[in-house]
C-alpha cells in the first residue's frame, strides 16, 4: 500500500448556515460535522492529515486537536486554493490524497477506504468519489469515456441536455497521486465568474497532461450529502440518526421510535435495554444491559449498570449503577454517584452526591453536596440545606439512618448511623448515631376556632 | 388592476371530522383552518371579503372577526348556493372574485395571487386553480381544448377511461369575473343525484355562453390539500410544520428534529437559537438569538430574551429576559416577568411574580403573587403562602435577601432588602432589612432512642 | 364453512433479534406478537387453536393463556417439523387449517379470513397468502400456471432471472385441506443444505399429487411483514402505531402528530378529545371526549372522565373523574382514585389515594395513602407522612378542610370536617372538624444582625 495523505477542507464561514459558528463546527448528532469527518479520516491508515483552516481557524484547531496537521488558508479564494495551502507540508511526497470537505459528515471511513482502494487498483492519477442521484439538478455530471474512465466533469450549468441526463454526480471527495495534485495545482485559473480557483479544474489539467482519470461509484448517495444550510444539517442529523440507531437494534437494543430517539455517535447500549420515545443520549454516555430508559428522558456523560429504569428524567455527568429506579421527574445533576439498588423518586434533585446502595429519596427532596450511605430513607421534602449564601458545605448521612419528611439538613452536619430525624425538622447540629433528633414545635389544636378566625395559615 | 373580492366558504359542518366543533375551526399548527386562509387572502390586495358562514355561524365570525364580512348560508345546499349568499354585497360589482374554501389551510396567498395575475392576462372570464396529482382518483379532471384553454372538468364518477388518466385536477379553488360569477349561478341547478347546487357547474354556464375558461396549475398539489376528516387535519398539520419549520431554519434557528418540533405561525425566533426535540413554540411567541430552547419544553405566548436555555419545562403568557436560566422540570406560569439572569431550577413555579435581575429560584419552590428585587437567593422548598382559602395576598422580597430552604413566606408580607430568613421559618410578620428572622424550634437530641421508640417521625 | 383449525408458529428463539426474551414475545406498540396474531385468530371463526411453542415455552404459554392448546416442539427442525407437532391434537379431522407465524404481527384477522374464504371457494388443498412486493429481494416466489393456480414457489437463491422478476411473494402463510396437510407433511424431507423441514415443501408435494395449490394476493403487503430483528421489529410498531393511530382520527380523536403518538391497541378515547405530541397511552386505558392530553405524557391502566386535561404527566392504574386538571409535571401512581373537578398541580405526587369532588393539591405535594374528601384544598408543599421506616399507615382529610403550606400530616392521623392546618406545622394529633392546628415556633425579627452574623440558616 503507498502513502497515504488527507486533507480537510474546512475553512469555509458558510454563509447560507446564517450563523456566527464556523460552518464545520455545526454538530449533527451532537457532535461537530468536521469532527465526525476527521473521525471517519482516522479509522483509515493514514500517515498525515492536514486540515485546511480559516474562518473560525482556532475554533477548529481547539476542536480537533492534534490528530490533524493544520494549513491557514487566509483568504477563501476556492477549493483548488485551499488544497494548495498544505503544500508547505506535503508537496514533495510519494504517495495518495484524499480530499474531503469538512461539511460531508456522513461519509463513511468504508466509503473512503474503497475509494482509495479503488484508486490504487487502477493507473489513474486522480478517482472521483461519485454517486447516483435520482435528481442530479446542480450537481456536477461525470461524463464517462469508452473505457469507463472519466472523460470530464461538467457543471450543472454547462452541462447539455444529453449530459444533463446523466444521473452519477460528483460529490466532491477525489484521491489523487500526491505529487501530480500539487504540481496540477499550480495552474488552476480563477478565470471564472466567481473568480475562485475551483479543484475539478484538476481534473482537466491532468486529462490534458494525457492522465487517466477514474471514478468510484459509492451505492449510498445520502452518505455524500454536503450541508450547506440547516435544512441540509436537519437532513444530517436524521441521516445519522438512523445510521446511530439501525446499530444499536442490530446489537438487540429494543428502540421503541427510532424516529424519535437521539443517540450521540459515541454513546454504547447493552443488549436488552428498552429505550423508549423522546429520549435523548449523548456524549460519553454508556448504559448497560437489560435497562428501560424513557420516555422523554435526556441523559448526558453518564454511566449507567444492568437493569437500571430511568423515566421522564435528565441525568449529567453522573455513575448510576445497577438496579436503580429513577424518575419519573427526576433530576441527576454533574458528579453524583449512584450505587446499586437506589430509588430517586419524583421531583428529587440529586447534585454532587454520593448515594449509598439500597437507600431512597422518593419523593420532592434536594440531596447536594451529600454523602449518604447505605439503606438510607430520606422522607419526601427533605432537604441539604448546601449553602449559607456565601459558601456551600457537605451533609453526611450514615448507613440505616431515616429522615423524616420536610426536613432540613442544615450543613455542614453529620446523621450517624440509624439516627432517626423526626418529620419537619430544621437538624443544625450533629446527629449522634442511633439518636432521634427532633426539632419542631408541639401541635396546638384550637377548637371552634375556623368560623371566628381571620388567621394567617 | 382590476377590483377584487374573495369569497370564503366556511358554512360546512364537517361530518367526517365526527365533532362537535364545526370544520373550519379545527386548528393547524394551533390557528383555526379558516384563519389561515383569511390570512393569506388578507396578504393579497383585496377590496372586499365575504366569509360564508353557516354552521357554528357565531363561532366563525368571533374567530376572524371584523376583517371579513359574513353571509348567512343557513341550509347547505351546495357550493354554489353559498357563493350566492354573497349576492347582495358582491353582485353589482365590477372587478375579479377568488373563491377559496375554508377548509384548505395550506394554500399560500402567493398561489392566490399567481391565480389573479393569471387570470387578468388572459381573456377568460374563469379561472381553475389546479395542480397535478400523483393519484388523481376522486378528484375532478381537467379537460382542457387544443388551445390549452379548459373544455370542461369531468368528475371521477363520470369519467371515462381517458379522462380517469388526466392528472390535472381541480382544487376547488376558481377566480372569476365577479358579475358574471353572480349572474351564471342564478342558472345553476339542483338536478343531481345530492340535490345539491355545485359551484363548478358555473364553469360548464361560463362556457354554454362561449366564454373562455383557463385553468392556473400550481406545482405544489400539497398545498391545496382540502380537509375533510381528521387523518386529512393531521397531514395538513404535518405539512404547515414543516413549512414553518424550513422558514426558521433557512433564517438561522438549528432545529434538531423538525419532524417533531412545534412552532406556530406567528411564532418569532432569533438567528443560531437551537430548539431542541419534543418542544411546542404556540402563540405570540418571541424568542430572542442564541437560546436553547427543549427538549420536551412548551412555550406558549411568551416574550423571551437573547442566550436564554429552557430546558424540559412549561412557560405560558410571560416576559423572560436574557442570559436566564429555567429548568428541566420548571412551570413559569402567566403574568410573570423574569428579569435577565434569572435561573429557575427544577420543581420550580412562578405565578405572577416579578423576579429582579441576577435573582434565583434553584429548586422545589412556589413563587406566586410576588414581587421578588434582584439578587435574592431563594432557597430550596420555599414557598410563598399566597392564598389563605378565601383571598390571595402579595409577597415582597426587596434586592439581596436570602431566604432558607423550606421557608414559608405568609403573605402578605415583606422580607426588607438584605434580610436573612432561617431555614424551616414560617415567616407571617414583615422582616426589616439587615435582619435574621427566625421561626423555628431548636434542635433536641435523644440519643440511643431509637432503639426504644415507636415514634411518628 | 367448513371446519377451521389454525396452527401458530411460536417456538422459534429468534437469533437475530439477539435477545433473552423469546422472538414472539417481544412487543408491539405494548403487546407481544404472538398476541397479536392470536388476537386476530380469534376474531375469526375458529374450532381449535394449537400454538407451536418451543423456546420459551412455558412464557408463551403464561401469555397466551387458555384461548390456545400447545404443541412442544423440543428442538427446532423446521417449519414443517413444527407444524407436524400439532398432528395429535388435529390430524384426524375434516376441515381447514390456517398456519400462521408467530412473529407476523400485523396481520390483521380479516386478511385470514379473506384467505380461508378464498380458499374454500376454489377447489385448491393449499391456498397461499401471497402480496406483491415492490422489492422481492429474498421472498419465495409464486409462479402460477396458465390457470392463474400455483405451479410452485421457488426461493429467491434457487430462482432462475425470469422468476426473480415476479413480485407476487409468499407471506408464510396458508390455508390448507387439514387432513392432507398432516398426510403430505409426513413426507416432507430434511435434505437441503439447513438440514430442516420445511412447510413450503408440502406445497410441491401436493402438486405432485395432482391436487391444486391457490394462492389469495393480499393488496397490503406491509401487513405480512415477518420480525425476524429488532429493525423489523421497529418497522412494525411503527406501522401498527399508524393503523391504531388511524383508527382514532377516524373516529373523531385529533392527534396533532400521529407519528409521535404512542396508542396501544386496546385503548379506547373520546370524540374530541385532543392528544399532543409526545404522548403514550398503554393497557387498558380508557379516555373521555372533549379531554385534551399530552404533550409529552404518559398514562397506563388508567380510566379517565370527559373535559380533563393532563399534561406533561404520568399516570398510572387509576380512576380519573371529569372536569378534572393534571399538571404539568404532575405524577398519580396505582390505585388513586380521582374524583371530577379535582386539580392536581404540578410536582404533585398521589399515590394510593381518594381525591373528592372539587379537591385541588396544586403544587409541590405528596399524598400518598390518603382519603381526601371533597373541597379540600392541600396548600403547596404539603405531605403526608406514611411511613416510618416500617408501616404505611392512612391519613384522612375530611370535606372542605384547609391543608397550609409546608405541612406535615403524620399518619395515621385524621383532619375533621372543615379543620384548618396552619401553614408549616408538623400534625401528629388528630385534629378536630373546624378546629385550627398550629405547630410552629414564633417569629424572631433579629434586627441588623445580617451584617455580624455567621448563622446557619
Amino acid at each position: 500500500m503507498s502513502n497515504r495523505y488527507a486533507i480537510i477542507l474546512a475553512a469555509g464561514q458558510g454563509t447560507r448556515m446564517k450563523s456566527k459558528l464556523y460552518k464545520v463546527l455545526h454538530p449533527v448528532c451532537g457532535k461537530p460535522m468536521v469532527q465526525h469527518v476527521i473521525d471517519q479520516v482516522k479509522s483509515l491508515d493514514i500517515n498525515e492529515i492536514v486540515t485546511i483552516v480559516g474562518h473560525g481557524a482556532e475554533k477548529v484547531k481547539e476542536q480537533l486537536g492534534e490528530v490533524s496537521q493544520y494549513a491557514l488558508q487566509a483568504e477563501q479564494l476556492g477549493t483548488a486554493h485551499a488544497v494548495q495551502q498544505a503544500g508547505d507540508m506535503l508537496a514533495d511526497k510519494e504517495g495518495v490524497t484524499i480530499v474531503v470537505c469538512g461539511d460531508t459528515p456522513l461519509i463513511k471511513g468504508e466509503t473512503m477506504e474503497a475509494l482509495f482502494k479503488h484508486h490504487e487498483e487502477t493507473s489513474a492519477k486522480a478517482t472521483i468519489l461519485t454517486a447516483r442521484a435520482e435528481d442530479p439538478t446542480g450537481y456536477g455530471r461525470i461524463v464517462r469515456n469508452s473505457e469507463g474512465f472519466v472523460e470530464k466533469i461538467v457543471e450543472h450549468k454547462d452541462a447539455n441536455e444529453q449530459e444533463r441526463s446523466i444521473n452519477e454526480i460528483n460529490t466532491g471527495t477525489y484521491c489523487f497521486d500526491n505529487k501530480m495534485l500539487f504540481e496540477a495545482i499550480q495552474n488552476v485559473s480563477n478565470d471564472n465568474v466567481q473568480g475562485e480557483y475551483y479543484l475539478p479544474d484538476v481534473i482537466e489539467i491532468l486529462k490534458n497532461q494525457g492522465e487517466i482519470v477514474s471514478a468510484y461509484v459509492t451505492d449510498n448517495f445520502a452518505e455524500t450529502l454536503g450541508v450547506n444550510d440547516r435544512v441540509a444539517l436537519a437532513q444530517a442529523e436524521r441521516t445519522m440518526k438512523n445510521r446511530i440507531n439501525e446499530y444499536h437494534m442490530r446489537n438487540g437494543v429494543s428502540i421503541i421510535d427510532p424516529d424519535n430517539t437521539y443517540i450521540g455517535p459515541d454513546v454504547k447500549v447493552g443488549q436488552d435495554t428498552v429505550i423508549f420515545p423522546g429520549t435523548t443520549l449523548s456524549g460519553a454516555t454508556v448504559i448497560g444491559s437489560d435497562c428501560q430508559i424513557g420516555p422523554n428522558t435526556e441523559i448526558s456523560n453518564c454511566e449507567i449498570g444492568n437493569n437500571t429504569v430511568i423515566r421522564q428524567s435528565a441525568a449529567f455527568d453522573s455513575k448510576i449503577g445497577s438496579e436503580v429506579n429513577i424518575g419519573p421527574f427526576a433530576h441527576i445533576r454533574p458528579d453524583s454517584d449512584i450505587h446499586d439498588e437506589v430509588k430517586i423518586g419524583n421531583f428529587v434533585e440529586i447534585k454532587k452526591a454520593v448515594f449509598g446502595k439500597g437507600s431512597k429519596a422518593s419523593h420532592l427532596s434536594y440531596i447536594g453536596d451529600a454523602e449518604v450511605g447505605a439503606d438510607v430513607n430520606i422522607g419526601c421534602g427533605s432537604i441539604t440545606v448546601n449553602y449559607d449564601g456565601k459558601n456551600k458545605f457537605l451533609t453526611k448521612i450514615e448507613d440505616g439512618v431515616f429522615i423524616g419528611c420536610n426536613s432540613n439538613l442544615v450543613a455542614p452536619v453529620t446523621i450517624g448511623k440509624g439516627a432517626y430525624v423526626a418529620a419537619g425538622s430544621t437538624i443544625t447540629e450533629d446527629v449522634p448515631g442511633e439518636a432521634l433528633a427532633l426539632a419542631r414545635a408541639r401541635q396546638v389544636n384550637k377548637e371552634d376556632y375556623v368560623g371566628k378566625m381571620n388567621v394567617k395559615k
